[in-house]
């Protein structure tokens, strides 16, 4: 097992559905596609951007599998199996790792504010029923709960969580990571306007709905950091933030879609109660990425 | 239809599981008849109390038919239907309403924050399709959204949507509801530890997972509101306010089967990963339940 | 010494300047006397209604002197002395001791954070130089400093901090003081949209500038509390609650001024940075204020 | 008048007091010289760091006269003129002018919430009386007020309001104020954590107290960005981290006294309610010193 089987610009893809809410799988593979043939360099399908908690179980496998069977290999991917119940997210990591998925991503999702030895033993528990990597996933904003860093740490002392993704926007955590686990902790940016501040901090990836959008600056992003060269670092972050800024407060499912719709590219429907962007966002959406057309 | 069919003391039973994760039916209706036989003014099953979010959809039907035969019209029933996809939740909604519910309650679940928009079109789709009255329920903590006052306002205009359930926490809510509603408007607290706060404000009920364990302390205090006697009130809710924050402080479905089990009565297991309280916040739970017994 | 002084509606005039940004004390003479004329039971002079952060030592002096003065033992006087240093809220606990002040009430206010130990030895010193009782504050929304229950229990144990005012405006924190001090401890609510809740937890007094507008109604509330009778009190709270409200939401002094200035009696001037409300405020204040006097 | 006479590393030292509370001129002329000596690049007397809120007037007028006088020209300086009231902040902002400061910082102190006109009216007053540049200082967690970048944005339209110091530790406002105003705007860290992550932004400077402790440390993370190195800077950058976190978590005044007490320089006395960090807390402080020592 490769423990740490990501690194760069890992891609989330959304999950596209037809006019009756039923999920449109060769939609879905298409923008697969388009997201390895821009370069990224990892598959990430079932996150937040592909609206994983808004799916039912059939929907995620096929999901799945097609996911895997479309890359093929190309670039590793990353499950999402992130669960309320300890039972479901079993279930659903050990389907994604008999499909052939490289890692699984889990997020401890709450209703009830979980305690830390909850979490430890949910990802304990999960972690013991299957061989391949976990990357531990914090989001307060959209799984309700806050893992602090102390908490990270004790989660990667189980043998398979082997990864972080750290989605607070509060570029300290990831300064606690790396100073508290050393240069060995495999952490991950999940928070798109902080990429810059991320990879400065010696982040090992992005993992960014953006590349939808625009993978080239993506890319080169994280092409710059690895040349060493914060200058140009800078100018191409610079490029990108306002749609990083935008697709986040707009939410990721709405604004990739629209932001897909505008560059003529179908984005597919959604499932109730999420609806598409208002016209007044989409008309900023538009002036975003008209003025990186002209700037790159 | 009786659009605002409660008032008192509308109580919310757990769900018990077995060891295996199987849901207890047995001693869930032995809990209901407990609280009805105690004098509660209504039954919610399927609350967040009752872990809804954590069952799966067989386990949502039985408990809702279980809990409205055992009822059996002896008082009225609320049925908490939530769920994060529209779709999911009128499948519910209608569910319930065939299984005999007086009314459902409906949380706007959130993993994507929703807009104002979506959530009324939300609330909106599944009126349309149930005959039975809805109680919007407000609680960020859990559901992951806050849905304003003025937001509050526009749902009380959707036919069906009568009643609102606020648990913010934060008593000026209320008294913007009433305020701005008028006297007509039929709002009921979710916040344990605000209840003198709320009747006073002028509540029509209390939605409360206490009952399980002190009925007689939480039905005392609405009788002393309805007598119009705020000193008997107020020192009725001193001797409970410590239980009431307690088992918000440590959650409702752990504290209430800790209580319940200390209280000689089984509690049932739960649900992975939500697990019970530790041996410290037994002991306090204890020492608290005896300070209301010898002041009692 | 009367180690508990106050009780029911504590007012807190404003401090009105001259276009030159000088006190006009004998504008606040007139003010200090219709608060008394129209029944409040205490007045408190240099609170955060009467800016007393922005005025220099002399403009302090002659406020406590002239409040003093005015009041001449018809009710008691609260004097504000709070200040950054421990030193300079000694000098002017001593002044106002001396001026004939009943009691002091002190705010720990904050630049740098203080911690526990620094606020308990700040009070401490301050009341081991005075012989009249302490009325310890709590707002954190200008003071910059929250006091946990548990930090202002332990303040009550300093012989002459006897008095709490509570202004976080959150009901709770009241509950717990009641409730872990016992119906000796004598707690105030400073927080004006949460008088009725406040006295339905058996505060002792509220502190508000809300009298210099609308004294009537401020008075009726406490007195329908003490009538045992909690529907007048109701009715009699949600006539005021829309400018207890606003006068919160925008600011005392310049809420205050406005309304003095609408109901024909002159609010003076502010010092800078302070500025008049905006003219959509001013109406927004006049519309509140009409349909106050239309009801009662 | 150079309008950004500020780059690199602006240090503040502390204001130390001898046990009777006084100011100790000779000490602080002492640390001034070890601050210039060590090479930063400009001194920043009066800051939070210098407890400028709690001196009176004489002390701000003498430490001024007396760092200005130390510094002799050698660097430029940066004096803290704020104050609650728009006319005492002219009165120091013409004092500091006259004895010769390069330029002066204004953070908008507030007891009463400020609007944005209060404070753009505010800035403008005090620049109109002054011909040296201001620097804007934006720091909810000490001054009470959060000024949004849209604020900062108009502050920068006031002739003289030429810079801008951002210590909300947020730093997607650093890039705000770079995308919305360009390269030419003169933007300065103020939040210690955040040095990496400011620098790689683009941030003019690091206004900080950490060179008290550290200077070859700060100077060389400076130096490392100047020179386009990212990784080196990285590396420094993770050899102080823990240094920059704790003098933040623990307040810089307090933090910093105590690690000159370790470093074999006096750090003097405090005024109250100001306290010296308790043991525990210096013990910490010690560990994080010795293993820069050793690192390095």
């Amino acid at each position: 097992m490769n423990k740490v089987p990501f690194k760069g610009v890992i891609a989330y893809p959304v999950t596209p559905f037809d006019k009756n809410e039923n999920v449109d799988l060769l939609l879905f593979r298409k923008q697969v596609e388009r997201l390895i043939t821009a370069g990224c360099h990892g598959i990430a399908p079932l996150g937040s951007t592909g609206v994983m908690p808004y799916l039912n179980d059939t929907e995620k496998e096929e999901l799945t599998e097609t996911c895997i069977q479309q890359v093929n290999g190309r670039v590793p991917t990353l499950v999402g199996v992130s669960n309320l119940t300890t039972e479901r997210t079993v279930y659903h990591a050990q389907f994604a790792e008999k499909a052939g998925a490289t890692a699984v991503m889990i997020i401890p999702m709450s209703y009830w504010k979980l305690t830390d030895d909850e979490i430890v033993q949910h990802y304990d528990t999960v972690a013991s029923k299957i061989s391949i990597p976990i990357m531990a996933y914090n989001n307060p904003a959209t799984g309700g709960v806050d893992m602090s860093p102390a908490l990270l740490k004790r989660l990667l002392e189980i043998p398979n969580v082997t990864m972080i993704k750290e989605s607070t926007g509060d570029i300290q955590r990831m300064y606690y990571l790396r100073k508290e686990l050393g240069e060995e902790v495999a952490f991950y940016n999940g928070s798109n306007p902080l990429a810059l501040a991320a990879f400065s901090a010696g982040a090992n990836g992005w993992c960014t709905a953006a590349p939808n959008l625009i993978p080239e600056l993506n890319i080169a992003l994280y092409e710059a950091v690895q040349e060493n060269d914060l200058e140009k670092a800078q100018r191409i972050f610079y490029k990108q933030v306002d749609l990083l800024k935008f697709i986040v407060a707009k939410g990721l499912p709405r604004s990739i879609k629209a932001g897909l719709d505008l560059l003529g590219i179908n984005g597919g429907h959604f499932k109730g109660p999420l609806q598409p962007l208002n016209e007044a966002e989409i008309h900023e959406l538009n002036m975003i990425l008209s003025a990186i057309k002209r700037e790159v």
